[in-house]
């Protein structure tokens, strides 16, 4: 049995774990990433992780097959450096190189929205299938493409910008510097502000009695609390943002056809409310003919899991492909 | 040397042609589709021309590695059926057995589109380069998707329906029942509405003077014509088309980042006047962080023979990857 290192580096956390063939974990640790310091002292940190949970899991380091990193901006792994990262103090680290010095197996590099899903595509909502696409619904919307269950991010390694897709031509600005893109309205960000702007403009909504008066206290749960207790303004404001994400989401299906896509974040703990509905709009705006399957929408299944085990699964991929680490 | 024969079926006409290994087609014959029979009769006819682009080349059936047949609609591939398809009597059609009855070679069926698209992708305009996406901006918008050499079109075999993505959530009226798709602004059919428009809203303007005051007579190259004369109208008309263009073909780079866009149709008649402005909007509005490659867009080289040369070429990556044919 080989086993697989997954890393996970965040802005607040680095997680390190390790996996069987199949993305099943077997132990994990993490430590803070105090991102304030230089690179090249948080990669060998990651390497210090990393030989803990060896030792953790009574490994030696020649029986991990590969490790995998995924990282936040855009990796080059074919040279092992990681080119940008957002909120980190990375640019052009030459991370294989310096994470080899303290322990020396393979290491492959990508992206952590790519990691992510494919650790979906290989372990959790999508392993049954070879075409997913993988929405993360958080601060931002990000996501990843599996085509053939490999991950796929362009020439680059720098698309699969789910979120950065236009959707509503010079609408609400968005970070990326467009206006209209799906990440402003199919956020957790976005869903805010349409929840604030419904209750200001609605004051006999209940959705001011649900934060106390407070508005600045709405979060991504208040609006659907408002439809499930009955309010007309709550149930608008839900109605759009799902109407919003299934334009974004039919987009996916009418370029890419992956037999399921995949959503995650902090928006799809409102489960079925949230699902049902969408799968509904989305196979409606889809463009099929007739006779022709249909994309599936499932929620994602590996929580807090999924960059660790999907940066493992992604350094077994590349060892499959001969990638040298 | 192997040979492979392609079909490109159209609502009008029949090409087929034999192409070498590379691409490059050898001879070429026509008949008319006459879409009122029936399908089986239909595809007899297919048959028939292969036969006779065959005795043109002085080939025997069995020098014929496989024979691609380029449709519109959704093929099932893997059955060898023509699922549906736009403007002509197929549903359920099971071409491959049909066309065996009379020319016993193995037969491989794609969408017409995505077989144009390889044929950039072998022998045109992206030919160096492992990722490419063809946008064609014609009466309506297509394309398709190439992934390391090969045709990428989901699941379903329905994927790549570039014309399909709304960038104006709530826009103009599509063809395919959502609002505000790209077809219905970058397509020359949107194109022309547009001018109109801005004819009859700014009779000032040389738009009409040029069409002798026929507005019906404007076509997707009189507002380009208008620009070049230094008229302003002409020249809103324009800028506002490319806008909207480079968001569509923004979106495709944020998610698939290709090495290469390459874009044909009759728009693209206008050459540098379009493809340098667009562009230079694409690497803007492109979300690619520091240091990070962009992608290239280039002007589509195969013209008419890309139906057939792609189908071909189709045939020839099947085969390859082991299908029965």
């Amino acid at each position: 049995m080989r086993h697989f290192l997954g890393i996970d580096l965040g802005g607040t956390n680095i997680k390190a774990g390790i996996t069987d063939e199949a993305g099943t974990l077997q132990c994990r640790e993490s430590i803070k990433t105090r991102p304030e310091r230089r690179a090249a002292e948080i990669v060998r940190d990651m390497a210090y992780l990393a030989q803990n949970v060896l030792a953790s899991a009574k490994l030696a380091p020649a029986e991990v097959a590969a490790v995998g990193i995924g990282a936040p901006g855009t990796p080059d792994n074919a040279n092992g450096v990681l080119i940008y990262a957002n909120n980190l103090p990375f640019l052009n680290v030459p991370m294989r190189a310096e994470f080899r010095k303290v322990l020396d197996r393979p290491v492959f590099i990508d992206n952590d929205a790519n990691v992510a899903a494919l650790a979906e595509a290989v372990a959790g909502a999508a392993a049954d299938v070879p075409h997913s696409v993988t929405v993360t619904l958080g601060t931002g919307v990000g996501g990843g493409v599996v085509i053939d269950r490999r991950i796929y991010s362009g020439f680059n390694q720098a698309g699969s910008e789910l979120g950065h897709i236009v959707i509503v031509q010079g609408g609400e600005p968005c970070t990326c510097g467009r206006k209209g893109c799906l990440e402003a309205y199919a956020s957790a960000t976005g869903l805010v502000r349409e929840t604030v702007r419904a209750a200001k403009a609605h004051p006999e909504s209940v959705i001011s009695g649900l934060v106390g008066g407070d508005l600045s206290r709405i979060d991504a749960r208040t609006a659907f609390q408002a439809a499930r207790a009955g309010d007309a303004t709550g149930q608008a404001v839900v109605d759009r943002y799902i109407e919003l994400l299934a334009e974004g989401l039919a987009n996916l299906v009418n370029l890419l056809m992956p037999n399921v896509i995949v959503i995650g974040g902090g928006v799809c703990n409102e489960g079925e409310a949230l699902l049902r509905p969408l799968q509904e709009r989305v196979d409606a705006l889809g463009y099929y003919g007739p006779g022709v399957a249909k994309t599936q929408v499932r929620l994602a299944r590996m929580g807090n899991d999924a960059g660790v085990v999907g940066a493992a699964m992604m350094a077994r991929s590349c060892l499959a492909d001969g990638m040298k680490g």
